[in-house]
């Protein structure tokens, strides 16, 4: 595969070299990845992408010609290019498992590595955790929103390049869409690939009823028609009866669905079925897609669409509402002597201080319902009580007293002194955890507008170290303050 | 390179076979990729991609394990399978250059090919013009904002996925940056790679004073230092300035730029300006970051932010405001016995009426100012007047007399019966027509709430090919309704 250890921001290699010139190479740090808000506005996200993330981990390697290009820019000495050259991950990942439903604020990938290591990682961890959260997250939605009937990603012309067509299959198919158009998807991951025709095949025979029926004669177990290249009324669907009575049935097949992807769904879907009804077709399934999101499944819904199948296409593979989750990877602590010390960024905006420290993820389920109730980010040296726990949100506006639960660990050791010491499980077995983990959450935090608040509590040491080094770092700007060039020019 | 010839929705298989199963193979067809509406609601798109679109169908080839994918489906024939693992393009790809402004309705690539190797080409290539044209635009409305100040493209880690980052910092730099951040896009395409440090670079040290001075003693040509990790004006600033006074200054140095990215950009950008001036450091740049768009990086201008460079991310790399221009892939014309015969698709909608026909496009520029005044689409083989020309905009409500112009026909032959008889421009020759093409239309075109309409024409002979088919297929329509189905459910 090519190498693309390179899909970094530039910064990743000013900083190496500055901890190279400057003897902070053996340094080990600790940094997290984490995001800030459900996109859309939504009650949760599904964690994905760390399969992605494993990929590159493994094949971290700067090749010749990424030193050539890195030595063109005549910003780095020849050892440290050596050193870049000889140099591959060593350190150790601590990741929650794709498929986990998570929260803002969550470490879902720690990584304690030296600090060249842990920094030259940072752009394409984001990079392929964002892409992925995103795309599964937005599918599960629609799922949702369709409940038992099934949707089908069709949004690969509208993709965001290739790579972005074929992963983005892949998180939709994981998130709940039964298949994909893409066929390189298909190839890769075993995504079920899904098409039948486009209005070019239908305008390219003389009339619609020729490309219907020789599209039957191809595809007799399969015949899916398109109805909507004349006028799906009037004319597309009396073609399709005209084939299944004409030629289908009398061959001992039927025909297996239809499909409408322009104007009034609920009308033509309601107009087809009875068309198809009146004509005795009663098993012709209706395939339909449109500009579709979770929102408008919804309400085709509701309005009694006859649709049995939604094919969704931009708004998923970009997901155009809110296409951009912003997931961040901060430096949470530096190793020194064996002793962690914890660090932190502040922030005039209060949501934006980061929290200090190794962390652990812990996750509260009722013992009854199993049900998850809440989680709680502690100071990795804590033990969580087994018996009675309060959760308190961070806001510290909602509280929640917890007496008869379990508890889980959400992070697990991928990697550990380089090594791969994690199963990567298979796309089936991704597919099925998303489905478990939305049965762990309560229904209420799957609406699409003001979902239920999911409690994630600040361990109490946690909380207090952050105003601790929240409060010595103000101390020390009012120090500088004191004595800095402010004071002079204060009156500007 | 890996062959990715599989990213096409399943349907270009489905009707490929259909084709081979039914005579097919050798009807020539006509396709035009155009779009339907400008991102933004802005008054242009900036053509690109094309380059992506020739290696695509330069490199078109089934490889074994595509064909062992598609084998793996049961739906297709031997013979089919062996059809294509020996295809590739045979026919002639006319389009218009990359760096060329665009409008709604335009041909930008016309297809003429067998009718399988010509719908097979349909996904890869709205893939990638699709994405092209979004961000090459997107990045020009914010270098038309940001006026003779440069941007920078910062978005890697929210792209969607690598090739969005890397190509999508390409399309960055043609459309109006002066670099990314993205340090692939520098390997494979030269664009200029920017960087300097993150809050974690700053953290990692006991103090923010600490770490400026290191990084100036890495850095010394090149010093920018972020500012905010603390306290932007009561920390970063001040602790920049001793740097600058008691290392850079006086080793000969001095502090190139600092960086904002948070917070309120126009007041923080103003406090750091007066202490920068106050220090002395007048030419001290400030680059500023935080979620910046074409809109923001106007009003931080008007405000009269002290901002020399902008960086922007999300927004650009992922088109936030409007991430989807829905370029499509349309059936104009068959060719039987060496005649067109021109195709429509109908709908409900008349904008999304096709306009049938092999087409070519032209556009009108004054003789004396060389501005564009207007483009007309007329069929291929018409002659466009070069004395005289009312221009009518397809809705009929703006007009425009011209008689002092000249004509450039816009698109231009890429292949010719499957070989490439273009040479493909480089990325700075790109970078160049963008510019250049951005001096030949109005500035009114360019302001992003209700821009300057530009006419595109379509000439008479197509205006009455369009409508004739139009009225061949409702009356088509009609007799199906007189004779089919509906009359007797017509009741429903």
């Amino acid at each position: 595969m090519e190498n693309k250890t390179l899909v970094m921001d530039y910064y990743q290699l000013t900083m190496a070299y500055s901890y190279f010139m400057n003897g902070k190479c053996d340094e080990v740090a600790y940094f997290d990845m984490f995001y800030r808000k459900n996109p859309d506005k939504g009650g949760y996200v599904i964690s994905a992408g760390l399969d992605e993330v494993i990929e590159y981990v493994k094949n971290f390697k700067f090749s010749e010609s990424d030193i050539e290009a890195l030595r063109s820019k005549n910003h780095f000495s020849e050892e440290f290019l050596t050193y870049l050259s000889n140099l591959k991950f060593t350190g150790d990942i601590y990741a929650v498992e794709d498929g986990t439903i998570v929260f803002p604020n969550e470490p879902l990938i720690t990584v304690k590595a030296n600090i060249i290591e842990a920094q030259l990682l940072e752009t394409a961890l984001l990079l392929h955790k964002n892409f992925a959260n995103l795309i599964t997250t937005k599918a599960s939605r629609m799922k949702f929103a369709a409940g038992d009937l099934n949707i089908v990603e069709f949004g690969t012309r509208r993709a965001h390049e290739v790579d972005a067509a074929v992963k983005g299959a892949k998180y939709a198919y994981l998130g709940g869409a039964v298949g994909s158009s893409c066929v390189q998807a298909y190839k890769e991951y075993g995504v079920p690939a899904f098409g039948t025709m486009a209005h070019s095949y239908i305008e390219s025979f003389d009339s619609e009823y020729e490309a219907f029926l020789t599209y039957a004669k191809t595809f007799p177990n399969n015949t899916i028609l398109l109805l909507d290249t004349y006028d799906t009324v009037r004319s597309g669907v009396e073609n399709a009866i005209k084939v299944a009575k004409e030629y289908l049935i009398p061959n001992g097949y039927t025909l297996k669905g239809v499909r409408l992807d322009s104007g009034d769904l609920a009308y033509l879907s309601k107009k087809v079925r009875a068309k198809l009804n009146e004509a005795g077709l009663f098993e012709t399934k209706i395939l339909a897609s449109n500009s579709l999101d979770e929102r408008l499944i919804s309400s085709l819904i509701k309005e009694g669409a006859q649709i049995d199948i939604f094919g969704v296409g931009e708004n998923l593979i970009t997901a155009k509402s809110d296409p951009v989750i912003g997931g961040v990877y901060k430096l949470v602590g530096i190793e020194k002597d064996n002793v962690i010390i914890p660090k932190i960024k502040l922030s005039d905006n209060v949501g934006k201080l980061t929290n200090p420290g190794h962390k652990k993820l812990y996750r509260f389920y009722d013992k009854n319902t199993n049900y998850a109730m809440g989680d709680v980010i502690a100071l990795a040296e804590e033990k969580i009580n087994q018996d009675e726990y309060t959760l308190i949100d961070e806001s510290g506006w909602k509280k929640k007293r917890l007496t008869n639960y379990y508890v889980k660990e959400l992070q697990t050791t991928i990697f550990k002194n380089g090594e791969l010491v994690y199963k990567v499980p298979t796309i089936e077995e991704v597919k099925a955890k998303v489905q478990y983990e939305l049965s762990t959450i309560f229904e209420e935090m799957k609406r699409f507008d003001n979902p239920h608040l999911y409690i994630v509590d600040l361990s109490t040491k946690l909380l207090n170290l952050k105003k601790e080094l929240l409060f010595k770092h103000k101390e020390e700007i009012e120090r500088i303050n004191e004595n800095g060039l402010s004071k002079r020019i204060s009156r500007i």
